[in-house]
């Protein structure tokens, strides 16, 4: 059978763009630029846990990495280096083919190298590390949003959550909708231009995995500040948008389950776009950079001096969530 | 249930001393010294390919960050920081605690900060990345062993193999002996020390985990040579000693098989040792340097211009290997 170094140098050892030492030898060499810090960030995908054992090899490979690439982003680092662990059932060569033209896809997009990593027997297990750079003292942080400061979100939330809860049939959408839901859901395009250029901008950033609410929710502990969301301003697809209608008509509407469309915009994980804290005078300056980069950045609320998430619904009524995001363990 | 950011922070969130930024934010941020670069290296564990299901939680937190700091020790790259992703089938607290106090056992004994990772469910699967520095240029790569060069091996070969092959059922060690080969396989003691001071003085060097073979086989190949070792010179215990004599005066030694002593001997893994290449000016250097650390350092034999390995046996003849080390696939 072939052998885990035959695996390695045929599907993840490609050339290396700035980068002294890849893959190859007990460890791989780096440089960094003066005056740059280095910001690394680690995560792990479980079959069955983060995604189903048949999911498409591609996709797998291109979310692995982006999933990576948007915690730089949301740090406002620029993305340089990866490694991969991967543990595998089997060598299925197609599967690896495909899951590494994915992941160099993604590498490819945003000119990271893969620099080294481990294959080895077992269940389907990938964990990524990723490092970028970042000027010293310019990384975004989530414990510096202010009181006052205005709360954004780029894209759409809830999508997503969307394609899942089709795919675990909890609701159906129409062809067109689940294909556009299930990109956001399979290959997330993580934010970078967008962190990159919020540095100069942005008091606070997170990238939203977890979802909006619970995500927030950790710029707001580590701030140590409140925050009040308008519920109508939270942008979400057309599709969402439908599926909300319907469940607007439903009056269980506010008391939220996991299969309710207002937990998917509110709670739903797996979005990776940015939600981000800026002070108000920046406000039309975000408008202008949302025009540059051709990507939809909605202010949603405020960050209040009293603790806790206030969410105003459509009626403004006060919601009560229950359900915040995701957690691998509750 | 525990909440995986309840986890985090209990078991795995630690002061840092080295760290701008360490766990709780979407990325760390680290600062590099002027003039060095960063050695990265990743290796990933998994329960069933790696260790046994039931294995000591503080030694396998031990090991899972051990097995790292060897790949920093056999590139002479100083360990700094460290990540930890792990995937675990359910919280168990107890097991936590044990596993994290031995990961920071291992943490504070080569002054490493754990700076991030990601804590999910699955499959036990530890996987971790270690960061180290180097001076620019420094690094003691596997590429650069030259014909006429001395091999060297620090320690013991085959403990680690032999404590394996007692607890397979494969062969019956003394209570002392297995005590003693127990612990090269469960608490390795990397050798970053040595690494540190061969960076002047190796031309190449590799840490022993696949096995002596092997992983010599790793320098041969890229550095382009052969080697020829003299099999009495190779370091092992007294306890592998006794067992050599025994299958010794059996006639099947020199047709080895995974469960042989000599192959436990020179193909056995999990050692961690440093097996390096030197200038034959260093000899001395080096016998100093193993007094200076208290650590025996062996020469072995000598890299040849003619490609391949040879091993000349006890009798001086050529033992002819079949089984030259682990592969996780092969």
């Amino acid at each position: 059978m072939a052998s885990e170094f035959y695996l390695i140098a045929q599907y993840f050892t490609r050339p290396t763009h700035h980068t002294q030492l890849g893959v190859g030898d007990d460890a791989a060499l780096i440089s960094i630029s003066q005056g740059m810090e280095i910001a690394i960030s680690a995560d792990m995908l479980v079959a069955g846990t983060h995604f189903f054992h048949d999911a498409d090899a591609y996709k797998l490979g291109w979310k692995s990495l982006a999933v990576n690439v948007s915690d730089m982003a949301a740090m406002g680092a620029n993305p340089k280096w990866a490694t991969l662990a991967i543990a595998l059932p089997e060598v299925n060569t197609a599967w690896l083919a495909e899951f590494s033209r994915g992941f160099f896809a993604c590498a490819d997009a945003f000119n990271i190298d893969l620099i080294g990593g481990d294959t080895t027997r077992g269940p389907l297990t990938i964990s990524v590390q990723i490092m970028g750079e970042v000027p010293i003292g310019q990384a975004i942080k989530r414990s510096n949003a202010n009181v006052g400061d205005e709360i954004w979100v780029s894209g759409h939330c809830g999508d997503a959550a969307l394609a899942l809860a089709h795919m675990q049939g909890k609701l159906t959408l129409p062809a067109d909708a689940f294909a556009s839901c299930a990109e956001a859901l399979h290959t997330p395009q993580p934010r970078v231009a967008l962190g990159l250029a919020l540095r100069q901008i942005a008091s606070s950033a997170i990238d939203i995995s977890d979802g909006l609410l619970a995500d927030l929710g950790h710029i707001l502990e580590r701030s140590n500040v409140g925050a009040s969301l308008i519920l109508s301003h939270v942008p979400h697809s057309a599709y969402l948008a439908d599926k909300l209608a319907d469940g607007h008509r439903d009056e269980g509407v506010t008391n939220t389950h996991d299969n309710n469309i207002l937990s998917m915009l509110l709670a739903g994980g797996d979005d990776y776009e940015l939600c981000f804290t800026a002070p108000i005078e920046k406000h039309t300056e975000i408008n202008n950079l949302s025009e540059k980069l051709a990507l939809p950045l909605i202010c949603i609320g405020r960050i209040t001096a009293n603790a806790g998430l206030i969410v105003h619904g459509f009626n403004d009524e006060i919601l009560d969530f229950k359900e915040t995001g995701f957690d691998h363990f509750s």
